[in-house]
């Protein structure tokens, strides 16, 4: 897609310093300019960059003013930031719409219906009994098992795969290799030791808008559904065990693991490589930093915790600045139990 | 699937209590139960759901008094729990019986061979010399690669890879997204400081009755084989590296990691996001707790560990609880040298 | 592939002791060893292997003596352990050019060129516009998507997953279920408290000889790419996220997570289950223990750290040793107390 400043400037209801004719076909950091980018610049930080860079325009603030004289053209508008994030996303949508259509071969079982505007890759697989929005994009390799329901203008790329009987909301976007409702980890011990599996027999519900990682895991519920509630935004590499509920506009970073039947509130922040125990509740707005483990419930909202097991964060900053000078310490008691 | 409250109470042998025409066409808990849906009443704690219950049919104990009158059809069972628990297996059996049969297009190679009603989804590959047998289940975009070996009725779900030579037993569970037999990950240094790949040439070999999760990873052998035994059940994104065995009947919870030629012992309970790292051995009936590392051997069975360094699980619980306190403690110190 | 004893000495140079007529057709441990394989002997530890074990051939040094009679043929060479190496590449060079041709059904779109001698296995998947060198390997359920370069002599394995745009270089390795250049995991908090994903324009490039594990995510740049330097090695289940960068010949174990934008310098040494937390730089040749968390710049370079929040690895060291023993000390201060 190409098209010219001026072009770009009416979009974002700004004004052309420069050649409004010259062209430009992709978006690219103002350091890394090359001919044909556009690029913006928000943090004055940044401004030295404006005089050197080989973009073909760059989005600056109305306000800006120039140190020394520009090679590049202008368009400005009242916030770059805002502008260029705008553009991004109508690039982005323009992107999105222009993939429509189904490649062959591709699967569809007995009595599955799907929308319009959709696109199917080569290769993607859909079940029995399916109910499937308007809009959908189906990657190749993508599993779509029997009986599952899917809104509007979800996207599950390359090779997602969803288990029966899971629903899944619109505007949902699951990212390459995740799993979706495969069976709880539920065993029960027999006499001889071992372990005989308990059926999972429940699914797994992701509301509207919610966002799945790459090669992230949602565990069925062993009877119910597992639940991911509105807009929550999960990243890659995370487990999510069976009858787990996260509430809405929580997000979780990478490779974090709720254990079975965990709750977690809405507007929470999970940082990365986060562990919750089974069973426990975590409050709304709670925030949990990296690598800890969180092993009872959490009651107060707006709780910041850190540490494995978690407690109050900066207790935790204070108990691990301490934790560095443990052989002192041990040599100090030594010596006063000696003059003792 | 559709049956009477009798059928179901015949095949419980159990009593029926109301409409024993009534019909039943899927499972569900006490308190989420709808019409058609058959639930189970066990723990006391959740009878007034009875009262309330929309379920068409509850299974409960023939001792039961009830203490007020009920809108649902009882099934009266000796133990509703074992009742409801040798249910589902029948529903769920029931359930992988009826996956039968091959969906096209699909791919086997030259001189593989396979047992009778076995189901291969499409676009289920499976490679060359493969001896895969009866009853088993190839979910669609399963990858089989050369000279695999599979046992009776064991479950590949939808985009499983097996890499070449691999073993895998009988009966059998693998989840989505599961990885059998990436190369080890074994580098020589070289004088430049960059590195060069050893070889890979061994195999996996899964025993019977083993459980992979979704997205979990289990590397080849350098040599030999890297060894998962009977009956041993494997949660979510574990890493089980080169050369390692783990023994039989050992639960190992999501986002473990075991490095290469590490040994587990049988019996074992191995909590989340565990490491354990290269060349240790760890006892029979071993538990270590969540987070845990486990940096060397494990001698004596049945110990409890935890921490990073593990360490046994009652000191550690009590050297944390003091940790919270250092800054405390720090503070007693000064005061005492100051005394002094 | 089935050689002979004599042949197998010419390839290495080595000397044959016994029938150079016997026929080797495979590679085994020396305590492995059956009839038609054929091992070394390098570490005199494992002598006494030499005298029972049941290997068709054994390479040994041709300066070992031995102790008593051997029922196996020795090739006698100056290293064994060198020689058995290099064999092991032979063998897996020779493999590896075997496989080459194109399975059906698979998929390629318009304006893609691929070079000589590729291996593309079914149901494999090439978007538009890629340009792919000779002697890739491509097997089944692959997805590169549009626009994507690839050099020559690189592997996918079955289920890789490549955005678009996405830049990998020659003689790469990729295993089962890697997804390269998923969208990083940027969202706008808006005013009600929920999100909005921030478009991720930029793409990944990984340069020549890069490694990625089986499982593994490598994000794409929010602007500009994510870049992962030539010769590194990075372990299964590893989470890499937008704008890092890893330098050369960097080595990263098992479930490490890069958050946004660190930077990783050159022959590192990383372990398993590493975090790193965003905006970060890590010097050349650091260190950086299992579980350890880096929360900060490491400016100096061979830094060896251990520990979340990571310190010097002697330091923590002593630190935990002291950490086991605080109930005690506890008790000792609360003693001194009480003297006072």
């Amino acid at each position: 897609m190409e098209f010219t400043v001026q072009q770009i400037a009416d979009l974002l209801q700004g004004q052309v310093q420069g050649d409004g004719n010259a062209k430009v076909n992709r978006l690219a950091k103002i350091e890394e300019g090359a001919p044909g980018a556009l690029s913006f610049l928000s943090n004055a930080k940044y401004e030295h960059f404006l005089y050197t860079t080989g973009a073909t325009a760059v989005i600056v603030s109305k306000n800006l003013e120039l140190k020394q004289a520009v090679n590049t053209n202008l368009i400005q508008v009242e916030d770059p930031y805002t502008a260029f994030s705008a553009l991004l996303e109508v690039y982005q949508n323009a992107l999105a719409a222009m993939r429509e259509g189904v490649e062959e071969p591709c699967f569809i079982g007995d009595n599955s219906t799907i929308g319009e505007k959709h696109y199917r890759g080569a290769f993607s697989y859909i079940g029995k009994n399916c109910k499937i929005g308007s809009g959908v994009h189906i990657y190749p390799h993508v599993y779509i098992g029997d009986n599952v329901t899917i809104g509007n203008n979800t996207v599950l790329y390359a090779g997602v795969k969803v288990y029966p009987d899971s629903v899944i909301g619109s505007y949902c976007t699951l990212h390459a290799g995740a799993v979706i409702g495969s069976d709880g980890f539920g065993f029960a011990p027999q006499k001889d030791g071992s372990y005989k599996a308990i059926p999972q027999i429940g699914n797994v519900v992701l509301e509207d808008n919610v966002r799945i990682g790459a090669n992230t895991t949602v565990d069925c519920a062993t009877m119910g559904s597992t639940i991911i509630r509105e807009g929550t935004k999960i990243d890659n590499l995370v487990q999510v065990a069976h009858n787990v509920e996260i509430g809405r506009h929580t997000v979780v970073a990478a490779q974090t693991a709720f254990a079975g039947s965990s709750k977690v509130g809405n507007y929470c922040t999970i940082a990365g490589q986060v562990g919750v125990v089974g069973h426990i509740s975590i409050a709304d707005r709670t925030i949990v930093g990296a690598k800890s483990g969180i092993s009872k419930n959490i009651k107060e909202e707006g709780t910041f915790v850190q540490g494995a097991p978690a407690f109050d964060y900066k207790q935790n900053l204070r108990a691990m600045a301490v934790f560095r000078k443990l052989p002192e310490l041990q040599k100090q008691i030594e010596e006063l139990r000696e003059k003792l």
